[in-house]
């Protein structure tokens, strides 16, 4: 019974883990009646599918430290399994109507596509570009507190690329509106990317050298910006303060140690 | 009068060209009655607006050579400022519904969003991040021509990140989906971005080494790719053969020439 079809268990959006903290599959059979199924790839020569939820949220649901306490058990390949699917399934449960027209669509292609019966507009997938970016100034590191985020937690700028921007635009932009900190686009370098499925964003990060650290904060949009030292960061790191690091499932947290890595400047 | 708020001149998505072929501006005065209109930022004081077109297409336009021309004419700041007014208004003549229920939207936040009267979902522009990737091998390049393309001309080969990837595995997916040539993502450098207003992409440019050179052509996506050497790209970009290079505007093109003033490699 090799062949035969898999389903991805989850609970709305939650994924549900089995033996080793592996996830956890079932058979179509389990499909609610009537549900849309997204084809997630081959595993072992035996399809793989999630179902699309029956109805999904206005406001896409954020990360939240329960999924991220799930998200750390998984093995990395289930977690690279899990967040495409929950992107997937959460994008399909959002999109049930034609954005051109407001009629009904229906999923294409194995669930990486939906048609407009009406006026036949084809949807895709969305994927967000976000920048994110380590800001250094004379060996300091600018970290920002989100609104409603815990006291003490401090993590690295971001924000959403914006229509017409490079991404070193974005970068330069992102931050000179949050703290005022003028950044040339020119010293950005990338770093690395990560997916993040909440809703469906891509991670860039980056490294970017300010021109001053004068900070004038759009309290819009954080609740504190500070710059930190190499010793600061290595030591909230390690879980000893003085600010609490991002959970290591966040590409902040991987910058972060990436930037201790790197020799120090001036 | 220079308080006086401006709208860009359009045919459509097309822009006019006027004096030294920079954009032209004309009055609020001249946008078609009901229209909506997206607010671009200020410029010298001024607000500057785009009035969204009556209808969007179910495809978005593609570039076309016409466009191009326009395009090439452009000084830097006014193409910038084009291309993204021409993402974000057709974006909106393509959303005039909810996604999440079909209801009527309405434009919000000068532009930037839209907002359902039905559901309350708010909808934001979309930016598709692309990968467009130099993959190397012994010193040649590996570019493709695509289904529909002039005869002769080949550029990198592109596609768009899919949801739970990162840039190195979007890269190394979609040249190993299109060629078959494996090219191992922990090879993938990052080079340089580049907005695309065709609809809204965002082109992230890589160079990429392959583990081997022979290509099995997947057919439904490309109409050839092939092997070059530097001097079959630096004669292509001077314009004198073997290929027809990607034109001025493209990311490609600006690819080719930082490959060139790379040190050869074996």
């Amino acid at each position: 019974m090799t062949w035969r079809a898999r389903l991805l268990a989850l609970d709305g959006l939650t994924p549900q883990l089995g033996d080793a903290d592996r996830l956890v599959w079932t058979t179509l059979a389990d499909a609610p009646d009537g549900a849309e199924l997204v084809f997630l790839g081959l595993d072992d020569g035996r399809p793989c599918f999630a179902a699309i939820p029956a109805a999904g949220d206005a406001a896409p649901r954020l990360a939240n430290p329960q999924l991220w306490g799930l998200m750390a058990r998984l093995p990395a390949a289930d977690l690279a399994l899990y967040g495409g699917a929950r992107s997937l399934i959460d994008w399909h449960a959002r999109h049930r109507f034609c954005a051109q027209c407001g009629g009904d669509t229906r999923l294409a292609k194995g669930g990486w596509q939906r048609d407009c019966g009406a006026c036949g507009a084809q949807h895709f997938p969305r994927t967000d570009p976000v920048t994110i970016m380590l800001v250094e100034y004379r060996g300091r590191l600018l970290l920002g507190r989100g609104l409603g985020w815990g006291e003490g937690r401090y993590s690295a700028l971001a924000g959403f690329v914006e229509p017409g921007e490079s991404l070193e635009e974005a970068v330069a932009r992102e931050v000179l509106e949050e703290t005022g900190v003028t950044v040339p686009s020119a010293t950005v370098r990338y770093i690395a990317s990560q997916p993040w499925p909440f809703p469906s964003q891509l991670m860039i990060g980056c490294h970017v050298r300010a021109s001053n650290d004068a900070i004038t904060l759009d309290t819009t949009e954080l609740a504190d910006a500070r710059w930190f030292s190499r010793e600061d960061v290595a030591t909230a790191l390690a879980g000893k303060g003085p600010f609490t690091a991002p959970p290591q499932q966040a590409i902040a947290h991987h910058l972060l140690h990436w930037w201790l890595n790197q020799p120090a400047t001036a």
